[in-house]
């Protein structure tokens, strides 16, 4: 019998029953992290090796450009390389130093104080500002909009992505939506791709701002999962059929390919995108660190491919962590009712949504039984995710050991978040009775 | 007999002689530059072992920390070890990436969204804005105060550093004066660091805008030339004294001490600060390049004293530079009026003022002749030198041999220049005549 079909005293025997359970665990006294998506060991001992790619031997006069001030778009090599991860052109691309975070804060703080183009207006100027939000989403790009001053607008995920028919409806008559958030591929929480037509449908965008601009963060564009990988439309070459290419800025990174802290990060755009985007980074820096992007280069041999190679090892050590989560959702949840999950083919995230009202309760049940999961409601703009139920499980950092325990932790405060929440339905339904 | 007190005849055969010498220099078709305070080749050399400091086998589980995401104020050693660098304590550090110009730019830009402080306004709601800058200075800092639309005063420079008097005279009754940009040792270019009595007068400023800032670019902190180098006064401690710590942000890099494109820079400033940096800098970053500040540490094993000793290197590549430049000048231009420079203690430069009137055209001809060099005017905000007479020699990057011709066409583009001029004041003061 699933709990929601449960009678009063059914409940409470299903409640004081995982109760024992949780508070065994709670006995152990854990200490357990699921909340960020941060490679765990085993994945940043597979680069280790691109630490011996630049030696002092590596140093001669003829490579001493690489050690000296210079090249602001980054070195040619490694345009090169990395173009393929965003499908343009490297002439097409720029490459930054360590994060691209970094790069989406820079470019949303270039167009608050510049505009996007020279023939538009600096976002400050422009009176109320607004930006759509796909949710679940990503945290840390919501922070960003959140800081200045942005009114973020929920949109809706489903299996094809954001909800495209409210995103057409509300970019054509509001110039105040400046932009909006997507990981593309493998999204960050909920796992999924977006389909072709929705990719079709956001290039053929006719926002009434003209410095309406999407923020593309590819951040997962080679972290398959499985041998049936996703596959993502080009957005770049889908815009450019419509000549609508300046509405897309493409992010990527090496953070998860090869170090987290010390990868390169690459911006991708058209060249009229690129030009403005020049004209105030010629100002504010001199250029990224050249040896780390020659590193990178010398590592993959400058060949796109071994990149490509390079995932499935960081696939063989997150796969068995995937099919842990999925394993203790399916075995413990699964047919209860309390909790809905998609198994992704790729990234870094199982989105897991449980009944509503329930979300907040389990983490903080989590909490106390020593696993820290992502915040309730950081999925969703200002934290506030309003039927309070979205939770991510990040598997990737913790050993399979720890995960596991972690995994068991979790579905025990679902079960038990979910009974209360149940229970307190049936009570006040019978006082309203 | 000195050219200002030659008469029209004499002019024109001086004229007429270094016309010939400058057509000969012309004739070699050489090309060389002494545009930027860039290391040579052999400075580069001497910091090739740091790449050797980290190696595949330095990844340990137990070091994985700095291999991934994190500390966002950098690494403890590395604060540990550069903090001297500023003469404050670890605590008041941020470690950043490969350049100090892109926390200059990153200030003034938060500065300008956020203020620089919770009780502040930000700086982009506060109307018109201006900033001091010390004359000659750095066209790199005046053009991030041109970006963000500043109207830039000039504060003449002497050998005690900007004319105090003037500034303590402005900063008293205006409060859109938001900041002063400062390279306090051997300042870019005129290389003369400020007295001690610049240095309490300005920790002792008295502005009216609450959120005035002093942007104090050390970059040349530890980059002696002599066996008697200057001595700076530290602000930071003499601001204290007044309970006037926030008043200053402090700027150095390991840009000319490691690797220009790769090396750390560090941001030093006061708690209160500090703390309000890193409210928008952990939305806009997860941290930078732990990796590169770990080499570093382990270049220098940790100790300041063997930056200071790896300095020493420095000095010996860069010190008979120097002196081709002084002797050159001293030979060919000493006693004849035609220009005037100080032989600094260290840093990077060689300011050398031209009778007035005469720098655009000295670069032009120098240009001609295949020597580039900092363009005249780039010494002041817009590149509007009021008197046309100053030019940056930057002795650095050329071999020695390439800058001993370079140095010689100079002397001669000088010298014809301003035979020029005094032949086209003898005319008009004849026809006024």
């Amino acid at each position: 019998m699933i709990p929601a079909e449960m009678n009063r005293q059914q409940l409470n025997d299903f409640k004081s029953e995982v109760q024992k359970q949780y508070e065994d665990y709670k006995a152990l006294g854990l200490s357990l992290n699921m909340a960020r998506g941060k490679p765990g060991t085993e994945q940043l001992a597979l680069s280790a090796p691109m630490l011996d790619c630049l030696k002092a031997s590596d140093f001669t006069a003829a490579a001493a450009d690489y050690f000296n001030y210079g090249a602001l778009e980054g070195i040619k090599e490694a345009k090169e390389l990395f173009a393929p991860m965003l499908g343009i052109s490297p002439e097409n691309v720029i490459v930054f130093g360590n994060s691209s975070l970094n790069i989406m804060y820079d470019t949303v703080a270039r167009a608050m104080s510049f505009g996007v183009s020279a023939d538009t207006e600096p976002w400050k100027d422009c009176g109320k500002l607004k930006w759509l939000c796909p949710v679940p989403g990503y945290d840390r790009h919501f922070a960003i909009t959140e800081l200045f001053g942005f009114e973020m607008i929920n949109i809706p995920m489903d299996e094809n992505g954001p909800d495209m028919d409210m995103i057409e409806r509300l970019v054509k008559d509001d110039p105040s939506i400046k932009g909006m958030w997507c990981v593309p591929m493998y999204a960050n929480p909920t796992g999924i791709t977006y389909s072709d037509e929705t990719v079709k449908r956001l290039a053929a965008l006719e926002p009434a701002a003209k410095d309406f601009r999407i923020f593309w963060d590819n951040a997962y564009c080679i972290h398959h999962l499985t041998d049936t990988p996703d596959k993502l439309l080009n957005i770049y070459d889908e815009m450019k059929k419509n000549g609508k290419e300046d509405m897309v800025y493409m992010f990527a990174s090496t953070s998860k390919v090869t170090f987290p802290g010390s990868g390169v990060a690459i911006l991708g755009a058209s060249k009229a995108n690129l030009d403005h985007i020049k004209k105030s980074m010629t100002i504010q820096t001199i250029g990224h660190d050249k040896l780390n992007m020659l590193r990178h280069v010398k590592f993959f041999d400058g060949k796109f491919e071994n990149i490509v190679e390079h995932m499935k090892k960081h696939r063989a050590v997150l796969e068995p962590r995937f099919k842990v989560v999925s394993d203790i959702l399916t075995q413990e949840l699964g047919g209860t009712g309390l909790g809905s999950w998609v198994d992704p083919n790729g990234g870094y995230f199982v989105s897991f949504d449980s009944l509503p009202g329930c979300a907040k309760r389990i983490v903080s049940l989590c909490k106390e039984a020593g696993v820290t999961l992502t915040g309730a409601g950081a999925t969703y703009p200002y934290g506030k995710d309003p039927e309070d139920k979205n939770i991510r499980i990040a598997p990737t950092y913790p050993s399979l050991e720890e995960l596991t325990k972690a995994m068991e932790i979790f579905v025990c405060a679902v079960k038990l978040a979910c009974a209360e929440k149940l229970l307190a339905d049936t009570e006040s339904a019978s006082s309203i009775a």
